[in-house]
């Protein structure tokens, strides 16, 4: 089959193996699949990755000297079906999945190994077991977009959020925009969000954000000040004297950079008792002062993926039209269009989500 | 009056001024005071600490080309009434306080202060309404205690521990100790803790451990490894079958040895959805890998500090033995003593804490 491959640090199209679905797992066609942010940073950092993930005993584990095709955002279409399934998708289904194996030996990974292709392939296999029936009526484009979105319900299932937690968002890109449609979801406002891309502050309004900020032109801290007091005023505690201003409800912020510096910057502008939820994913190194923790008692809550439940209902939140989708999809490509779009998604004016379509 | 002063750097023995005691302040004579790692830490990084503090908005902001006299672990006499006091407590009586002065503009700290000295000197001016009278019966050295062992308190209290979460303390110095004196207190069991030195493994006996470990003869989670199995196996999580051995308790591993790399150490080696509790205080900036904390779902409470609750607690749990500070004191210095003492508190094996006895 074709498939966009990750080789010696580079994306080339190239003829690969259909893969053999095993038992329990079917073979899927690729009708779509959205390039990620971590695909980005993997292309550029793998051997990081890599490391990172044999010290942590992560699944990223991939032999980077051989093929790796990528992809873990998809919607796709039941081909055949391997031995020991039950077969209740029939050939043809449209169906969404969380990028996983389930094997009697452990999990793996789709898109993020050398045996289990991702999305930049024609072809997949899934587990039988997970996959998802896209919901009639719903565009294959926006079921594609299941997975980012999950990320932002899980990130925001994380926070424990309670009553009176006044969000920040700090970074809008796909992750945060997902963050953002999460947290509308649940009702949490108002919702302060800041990316120094004019377009991309745009699209935070169209998923849900009331206040946006050009971290440019002034901190997202002061505007999330302006509109952070106490919806329930006798609730709010008491401030000595001395403490200029109204009491602030706790801060909880959305990490969505995932570069070097910005946790730290976080940090050392949060106001005490913050917690900050990280949900962007730095791959390399970075540095912190420990003392900004501690002297404001921060909380710092990693984040990663979401459960099965959390993907499900995300789809279902799609398809019922909950959570806004399809304004992420800005552009979409074939496989020899992948390297030029991963290209153009280092600019943020120009795109947020490019969807790979391999047979188009 | 005589004080251990910092002065560019050193600690030298010098003639300062007599604090005045304010409006709702009072005069006491310092009995006993203990060294703690904070003060070590600000002796040799003190243009850090100054900056971090500015840069975090927080209160340890001292001018370093003036006089600094230290100490923040006391227990003192009350000499004398500033105006608009209450004096219910009279002259000669013995008492504890936080190291703060509550001021109509605002909170000072002291013993981190030019204005504010601390502990290493003859005289210091407390907030009246903060001073807790030490119960009859109770040892000065035990009293002066309250401060450090009220930080142990604290982090357990804000560990937000469950009833099957399982604890590792990583550094038995007096951070260390105090937290499991806690645990213990709390009846938080077993608690694995860790350390290099012989000798503060022996105390963390002592003060409660269950379990200890050399790092050095084998790494502190193995140790934990072999005792955090489910107190209740029939709350246990199902694992799938390819994951080896039974399932193990949530791991709650506090911090408390505050040096550059011991963060991302742990975040390295932390089971999934480890909660680390940082009550070391680390001064100086620190590499992590976020790649650790994600992949993982790790979460990182920093801490700091007590609440005035917690402080009055501390002081009743060491006058009711409840908690066992005595063991912690392995030496005693006068004002010529003070910069020795820093050196020799250098070596774990030889001192946990040195008291500084102004009149003695």
């Amino acid at each position: 089959m074709r498939a966009a491959v990750m080789r010696s640090g580079r994306l080339v199209v190239a003829d690969v193996p259909v893969p053999e679905p095993g038992p329990g797992e079917v073979l899927v066609k690729t009708l779509a699949c959205g390039i990620c942010g971590s695909d980005l940073h993997t292309l550029k950092h793998a051997d990081k990755l890599v490391e990172a993930s044999r010290r942590a005993g992560s699944a990223f584990t991939m032999d980077l000297a051989r093929d790796v095709v990528m992809g873990h955002e998809f919607c796709a279409e039941i081909v055949e079906h391997g031995p020991e399934t039950r077969r209740a998708l029939t050939v043809g289904t449209r169906v969404c999945s969380r990028p996983s194996l389930i094997r009697r030996d452990g999990p793996r990974t789709v898109g993020y190994s050398n045996e289990t292709p991702g999305g930049y392939g024609e072809y997949m296999r899934l587990t039988e077991a997970l996959l998802l029936e896209v919901p009639n009526g719903l565009g294959t484009e926006q079921a594609a977009l299941t997975e980012p979105m999950a990320v932002g319900l899980h990130a925001v299932n994380r926070a424990r959020l309670e009553a009176d937690d006044a969000p920040l968002v700090v970074g809008c890109g796909p992750v945060g925009l997902a963050v953002i449609a999460a947290l509308r979801l649940r009702g949490v406002r108002p919702v302060v969000a800041a990316d120094f891309s004019p377009r991309r502050r745009e699209l935070a309004v169209t998923l849900g954000a009331d206040v946006i900020v050009d971290p440019a032109a002034r901190t997202p801290w002061e505007s999330w000040r302006e509109v952070a007091a106490w919806r329930d005023a006798s609730r709010a505690p008491q401030l000595p004297p001395w403490v200029p201003g109204p009491p602030l409800r706790p801060a909880v912020v959305f990490e969505c950079v995932g570069v070097p510096g910005v946790i730290d910057q976080l940090m050392s502008a949060s106001p005490r008792g913050t917690r900050i939820v990280v949900v962007g994913v730095c791959m390399e190194p970075d540095t912190i002062h420990p003392f900004f923790g501690i002297s404001k008692e921060l909380n710092l809550q990693f984040v990663l993926g979401y459960t099965p439940e959390e993907f499900a209902a995300t789809l279902r939140h799609i398809a019922e039209g909950e959570i806004p989708a399809a304004p992420l999809i800005t552009g979409a490509v074939g496989l020899e269009g992948v390297a030029q779009a991963f290209g153009d998604l280092a600019s943020p004016e120009r795109h947020v989500k490019i969807l790979v379509e391999p047979w188009r």
